[in-house]
Formats: C-alpha cells, sequence, structure tokens
C-alpha cells in the first residue's frame, strides 16, 4: 500500500468516520480506522460493530493493500501536520508517514482483524428527506433510555406507515413522538437512539438534500456523497407506545415555550439531582406557579397562560420538561394534564406534528 | 438591606469579583459573596485570602447592610433572570430577590463571618503600564511551581530595580524571566504566580493604560476603575536565579519559532507524558533533527536552522520547550546550549528581553 493525498482531504475523511471509532472496546482494531487503496481510492472505515462508517477519498496510488491504524493516533498526526500532500506507505508491519519536514513510522494491525461490514441485502428502501429525517430525530432520540441493559428502550422506532414517518422513543418516565407526511411503502425499524443522533451529524455535513434508507432484516444502511453508514438495527418489540396516551385531559395549559424554559431553568436552581431535580407547578386561572425549594432556598416563578378546564397542582422532573422545551421550535405550547398523578402530554396547540408524555412526581400536600 | 439595580450591572461585578471565590474551603463563607450597601452603592467582595476582589456598581438603595451569598447560587440566578431591574432585600437573614415573574428566597451567612479585606499601607507606590505588565506575567508565571508545598517556587518575583522591572518563575526543572523598561524605585516583592494569572485576566476587562501597585511589607493592592484587588504577598527568600544562568555556550541556534512549536507538537504525539515528554533534538549544520519514539511509533521532524558552533545531541521535555514557544511573539528564537547535560537558554536573537532556561533530559547513547 503507497499513496499520496492532501492533508485536508485526509483530516475531512477521518473526521467523517471517527463517529463510529469504539471508545470503550477490548479489541485493538475497533479502536482504528481501516484503511484500504483499490482502483485510485483511498477507502477509510470504522466500526463498532453497531454503527460503521465507511468513507472514501481520491488519491495517487503507487500499489494497493490494507491496514488498520489506532485512530487517534493517526488522526492527531494528520491533524498536526502542514496542510500539504501527505506521502503514506506500509513497509514491513509499519505505516509511513511523510509530508515536508516530517516522518512518522506508526505500528499498525492486519487488515484481516477488522470486522467485514458487508453489504445489505436491498430488500426495502426508503427515500427521505434529509432536513425533516434530521428534525424528527432531534425531536425524538433524547427521550430513549441511555442505560444498554434495557434492551428495546434505548432505540427509536421508525414507523413508515399511511403515508407517514414517525418516530417514537420512550425510557419509562417519559416519551416523545413525532411525525411528518412522508409516502412510501409500510415497514417499521428499531434504530439505537445513538446512532441516530451519530447519523443525524454525518448529515449535517453532506449537500444532497433526500437519502435512501436501505434495510434488510439485522441492519441498515445509508449512502450520502462519499459515505456509507451501516446500522444494527434493534432486535425485540417495542412497547405499544400508543395504548399509554391519555386521551382526555381535564386541565389544559397554553403557554410561550421560551418564557416556560426560562422559567423552569431559574426553579431547576433550587430543584436538587438528588431530588428528582423536582418543580411544582401550580396552575390557576391564566397563571401557572412554577416553584422548587432546597436547603439553599427556595423560588416562586409566575407565567401568565391561557388555561382552560381544572386548577392543578403537580410535580414534575423539571429536565423531562425543559428536555421537550428546547427542541421544539413553536413559539406556544400546550400542556395537557389530567390529574396529579397522570400523565402529562405537550402538544402543539393544534395539529399532531409531535406529542411528549411526561410522567409526573409525586409531591407532599403543602 | 435593600435595593434595585440592572440585572447587567450586578452580572458584571459577580463576574469579576468570582474569580477570588475559593473552590476548595472548609470556610463557608468564603465560597460566598459580600455583598454591601453603602452610600447609594453595592459593594461586592470575594476573598480566598490570598487573593481578594472588591467592585462596587451603582445601585437605587433603600436601606443600607451587608450580607454573604453563596457565590455560585446567587451567580447563576442573575445570570439566568431576564435583562430587566432586580429588586433585592435581606428579610430576616434571607436575601429575597425579584425580577419580573421571578421570585427568589436564599438563605445567607452574616457579614462578620466574611474575612475583613482591609486596606493596605502606601509605603511604596508603582504605576505600571497594564500591556507591558500582562505580557511579563504571560511570558513569565507559566513557569512557577503548582505545586502549593513548594513555597517560594509558587511565586513570581517581581524586581525593580535599575529604572527596569523583571519578572521571573522557576519551578526546579525550568525558569523564565522577562523584563520591560520602566522607571521607578528600587523593590522586590514575590507574588503567588496564579494570582498574577488572575490578575492578568482583569486586567483584560479594564479601560484604563495604567495602574497602580501599592505596597506594604505583606500586601499588594491594584485599583482599576470600580474595582480593588488585594494579593496576599509570599514570604521567604526568592532563589538567586541569575547565578543558575549559564554564561557561556558551545552550540547556538536560531529556528523560526512557529515552524519549532508545530514540529515540537507534532513530536510529542509519540513521546508519553509517563516517560517525560522526551523528545531527543539532533543539531547538526544548517538543520534540527527533533525525534521521539514510543510502542505505537517513531517520528523525525528536520528544521532547518541556523547553527553555529559544535553539533550536539539533547533531550527534553517536549512541554518546557512548547510552553516557552507558546509565549513568546518573535519570529525568530535564539536557543544556546553547552552539553547534553547542561541547561539551554532560549533568548531572542538579540537583546535580552527574555531569557527561558530549560533543564535537559539525559538520553540513552543510541
Amino acid at each position: 500500500m503507497k499513496f499520496a493525498c492532501t492533508q485536508l482531504s485526509l483530516i475531512k475523511a477521518i473526521s467523517t468516520v471517527d463517529k463510529a471509532v469504539s471508545t470503550r472496546t477490548t479489541i485493538p482494531a475497533l479502536k482504528g480506522i481501516l484503511l484500504n487503496v483499490k482502483d485510485n481510492r483511498l477507502f477509510l472505515t470504522a466500526s463498532d460493530l453497531d454503527l460503521s462508517i465507511e468513507t472514501a477519498i481520491e488519491i495517487q496510488a503507487e500499489s494497493e493493500g490494507s491496514v488498520v491504524v489506532n485512530a487517534k493516533l493517526f488522526g492527531d498526526i494528520i491533524r498536526k501536520l502542514p496542510s500539504a500532500i501527505v506521502k503514506l506507505e506500509e513497509i514491513n508491519g509499519k505505516l509511513f508517514i511523510s509530508c515536508l519536514g516530517s516522518e512518522f513510522n506508526i505500528v499498525t494491525l492486519p487488515a484481516d482483524e477488522f470486522p467485514n461490514i458487508g453489504m445489505v441485502n436491498e430488500l426495502h428502501k426508503i427515500n427521505l428527506n434529509k432536513d425533516i429525517f434530521k428534525d424528527l430525530i432531534k425531536k425524538t432520540s433524547f427521550a430513549a433510555s441511555i442505560d444498554e441493559k434495557k434492551g428495546s428502550l434505548t432505540g427509536c422506532l421508525m414507523q413508515f406507515s399511511d403515508n407517514c414517518l414517525e418516530l417514537a422513543a420512550l425510557d419509562g418516565f417519559r416519551m416523545a413522538i413525532a411525525k411528518a407526511a412522508l409516502p412510501g411503502e409500510n415497514k417499521k425499524v428499531l434504530i439505537p437512539a445513538r446512532i441516530l443522533t451519530e447519523l443525524a451529524k454525518l448529515l449535517n455535513d453532506i449537500d444532497a438534500s433526500d437519502i435512501s434508507l436501505i434495510l434488510d432484516e439485522k441492519r441498515a444502511e445509508v449512502f450520502m456523497d462519499e459515505t456509507r453508514v451501516v446500522i444494527r438495527l434493534l432486535e425485540g418489540e417495542f412497547i405499544r407506545y400508543k395504548d399509554i396516551i391519555p386521551k382526555e385531559y381535564k386541565t389544559r395549559v397554553i403557554v410561550s415555550a421560551k418564557e416556560m424554559l426560562n422559567s423552569i431553568e431559574r426553579a431547576s436552581l433550587l430543584a436538587k439531582e438528588g431530588k428528582n431535580n423536582l418543580i411544582r407547578l401550580e396552575i390557576t386561572d391564566g397563571n401557572i406557579e412554577i416553584s422548587s425549594r432546597s436547603e439553599e432556598g427556595n423560588v416562586k416563578e409566575n407565567i401568565s397562560a391561557e388555561t382552560e378546564g381544572d386548577n392543578l397542582v403537580i410535580g414534575f422532573n423539571s429536565k423531562y420538561i425543559s428536555d421537550v422545551l428546547k427542541v421544539v421550535s413553536d413559539d406556544e405550547i400546550a400542556f395537557e394534564m389530567g390529574n396529579a398523578v397522570s400523565a402529562c402530554l405537550i402538544k402543539p396547540v393544534s395539529g399532531d406534528e409531535y406529542t411528549y408524555l411526561v410522567l409526573p412526581v409525586r409531591i407532599s400536600a403543602n
């Protein structure tokens, strides 16, 4: 393997695949990037087994071959080199890197220690608008569980049906559902939420307005310009989340999302994490009072709101409400509640573009 | 104590005094800010005993008084309030803070638990140009020891003599000396380097081009606009550092500071911290080869240089050289060396505006 390319193109390719490099693994090859020279192109691949990213750049190749290098060391070296032509060559199991006055020799691993990403069989193909897909990911993926032991709850369900794409994620305390019109065949896949978040970052870097999602039984594949992303789907059934959405409410509040977020963030200053970040909402005619207290003091926030139905006192983990208010873009937003121990829905003032459900925290009487 | 002021002026004052708030202390008052309303002004004071900062802002005072509040909580609250008029009042040992729809009640400590900063007796007064002083601090303070047990080595010696101000700091492995013309009486003070660094940050925020340093036997005081900074001087004798500067050299190299820094940073990628970040310099006619190696690989960097005297192979902790190259502003810089085990000087190509001394690391023969 012997080739030359610009430092800039190599940096860009490393940054693309870096997102799939394993940080916690006992398999040395998974901390690496596979470099593969073929047909005058360099293919770079990284994989943590759940997510694999492969990208390619134009190079001046003298001979083909492949090798695995440590991603961190290789990235650090290339980023620190001057912006010039970089020459790379595999010599006796080491990678020789030279650029102007700099010469590096770094240890490598054989290419066959790297997992084979393979191709995904095109059983299904779904075309997606990039911006819509990114927006749906932003609106839902934060609500998935981050506890690896929670299985399917670490995933985000992508459901294509009735010419609509709906994403849903939940962690047992809160749920996020967002949807957008999207013509196509009916299909359901469960994708790790963590990986959807990485995918959204990759989508930021591409010019194309549409992407294709290729699916087989176990994997999803996305092509973006020169980059191919392969995702291992989560197995298992996703919870029948529609069944847990309350159909009725006794109290409805319409409020400025921004004012509500600011007030909740201030109230959180005295809501301690050890106590579930507990804030208390008292809804009366035309007003929401948000309060919290700790041994350091107490706070009361009053926001004017359009209220309907019963007065209500209800407690929440402030984080679950502010997470929602941070991702919605509407100026005004509706809260629908039954009583102090039933789930609260957060929705657009009209329409059903998104639905959030947050379980309340029981609060003492006073 | 009862007053009102703008949120913006309060934020600015908190940010100024914040730099003196103790982070590690068992004395609760030192984690706080003293608020003192007097003569229609609010005085804010923070102190970690070594460094005390007091600033004042214009307010609408209704009644005078003073109280200590937790600096972190108070700062977080004020920063999160809307940009409007904030009303503050001490009621039964709590501080009541209100701003539009927000009402906070936070616990306070009595003002008499806060250390008395007092005034510094004006035994000496030295006028300093702000930019020159900041530059001298930047060029030297990084070389002081950060080990609190090292006593006077954690300080930076400020020496006024022969119409010149010279700052010097050293940690046993390297030394930094920088000087500038400054007419005035002869005087020596030893100031904790950590505090000089904080002082330099405060100097960034002021408009005045000159500052006055007031000195008594134990303390230094600086006035900047509405802000007063009191610094506890270090006691003990500073090492006679001029005696350890070699008078002669056998090898002299003039090199681009930027090229040298870039090469050293690349070479450091394979110089492990556990091994003193060891880099090897081989100086031959017109060239410096910088190299390092670890189990991950090796690197060689070649830079053209103007060389004089003997060829030399010498080892360094790369951090001690790069720290110097990061603070000097000259394009070219001179290295003067005796042999592989004697101190290396880093100086301007001509003049003696700064002198750095770095001890070499013994390297094996091959």
